[in-house]
């Protein structure tokens, strides 16, 4: 089943510990489709400007992102630069540049808005909320959003918690948005708001999905090079929506399952800059780091 | 199968967002037998000061605790007076009075000496070193520290872990011993000088145990409540080393069981002051959180 994603398609150059990059392909949008697009059809919507490398999408077209939905307007592109220090968990933002970005009104081509399955990518919850007016019908909205958004479009991020069945927070976004410390107690405050589901994500900690009355979760894969975290959110992101997309059954199981494949997808991200690994690796690979996922926490339940 | 435990027995004063607790039951053996009571017959080496409310103990002692190791000595008892804010995973110290502990000798009784299971509490290194000589052929011997040992007595610990099986550390003593921030490569520095076995505590991010070639991951249970955090490791080793001795094998199967046995028992000794969570729960608690930790990690191998 088809999978639509909203979201920024930037160009980022970061530097980190072990290396430096200028200008990689970037964004929440971009992370996700490379990511997703290892399960399921992927279909883009976002804006670049006219200075986009847009030959270097290519290689997203060819594994079957659909770049119709990829607006190009006059102006430059979204820019951000960043850099990480041994913490990794700590991204510290240099610069951002919205550019063409800062107009955005997303336009979701009428061959798009059937899709069963939708990601609303980090950006304004008004423009989040404008794309839940132009889709029809889909069965799973999951949602993104960052502290900015928390702090100054609240009302808006209400409303729209109230119509989407999912949403992805890192652990202090969560904490922020409830003013609950405790991730327990955070959880259920924002699943009494309006989505079922709730997805926390801790960078290097791992991610906890909770359901109505379910908690699940699944650690970080250990690697030994943690080479660029920048994407890893929005790849877990693409992981998670992939799966549940590719097997077209939103249950509990699946649900776990999915977890795994975002943390597995999030976990072959960080593995070099940009979305380079998440374009190297195959179904093999994929498969062989959720078998490691299982190994990694499985125990007997009795000796 | 007897399991020997030497560390300290304190009088703690903490404070909490949740409360204030003033001279309780508090030290490494303390919290560390309390939970191990619950799985194996424990041995208990330290010493007080002749100012200790002993008959608080019994308890312990009722519940197959042999204190005839524990020394009283003319003096004031150990005293550790700390605060936690929100952030539950960071104590702060306010006092540290050593007392009677400031001239602690270890000595093993006769009985106690051929213990197969040895936990060394966080004390001073060469003291941990002296039990070892004590101590006849044990079958698993593992230890604890903390940031003032590795910093003031690197040689002496660099010799202990020559001479011990498994060791447990958090993260940020992990990073220190190893001077490496990835945790995946800082416990192998550390199996390279000695242990077979590394556990690294992350407190309410769960534990990892490293072993040659395996990786073990276990959550931290996600409580609504952390009312106290003191004592979380030292019930964690009790509860790992408890299942060990209890089950009598050290296989792959029973230490990754064993780490959850660890985690089982810390997360309830995070839910009151003191060990007073540890004293009332009982096997049918312990083995329904057990259960909980499978809940919480599993999922389908395929769909």
């Amino acid at each position: 089943m088809s999978l639509l994603v909203v979201g920024s398609v930037a160009l980022d150059s970061v530097e980190t510990p072990f290396g430096k990059a200028d200008e990689v392909l970037g964004g929440s949008a971009t992370f996700f489709s490379a990511a997703a697009s290892h399960l399921t059809a992927v279909q883009v919507v976002g804006v670049v400007g006219d200075d986009y490398p847009v030959a270097k999408l290519e290689p997203l077209a060819k594994r079957g992102v659909d770049l119709a939905g990829l607006e190009r307007a006059p102006g430059r592109s979204f820019r951000w630069r960043g850099r990480y220090r041994h913490d990794l968990n700590v991204a510290e933002t240099l610069e951002t540049h919205l550019g063409v970005f800062s107009n955005f009104s997303p336009k979701i081509p009428t061959q798009f808005r059937k899709a069963p399955f939708v990601f609303l990518g980090n950006i304004d919850p008004r423009l989040q909320l404008e794309v839940l007016t132009q889709v029809e019908r889909p069965r799973l909205v999951a949602c993104d959003t960052m502290n900015f958004w928390i702090e100054s479009r609240r009302p808006d991020l209400m409303k729209l918690l109230e119509r989407v069945d999912a949403i992805t927070l890192n652990d202090g976004e969560v904490r922020q948005l409830s003013d609950c410390y405790n991730l327990v107690k955070a959880a259920r405050w924002i699943m009494k708001r309006g989505p079922k589901l709730v997805i926390i994500k801790k960078g290097e900690h791992g991610a906890f999905m909770f359901t109505g009355d379910t908690v699940f979760f699944a650690p970080a894969y250990p690697l030994e090079e943690v080479f660029d975290p920048t994407g890893a959110g929005d790849s877990f992101a693409g992981g998670f929506m992939g799966y549940l997309a590719k097997c077209g059954e939103v249950t509990e199981p699946a649900l776990r399952r999915a977890v795994i494949y975002g943390s597995a997808l999030g976990s072959f991200a960080v593995e070099k800059f940009s979305i380079e690994r998440l374009l190297e690796i195959d179904h093999r690979d994929i498969a062989a780091r959720v078998a490691d996922f299982r190994k990694l926490v499985a125990f007997e339940e009795d000796l």
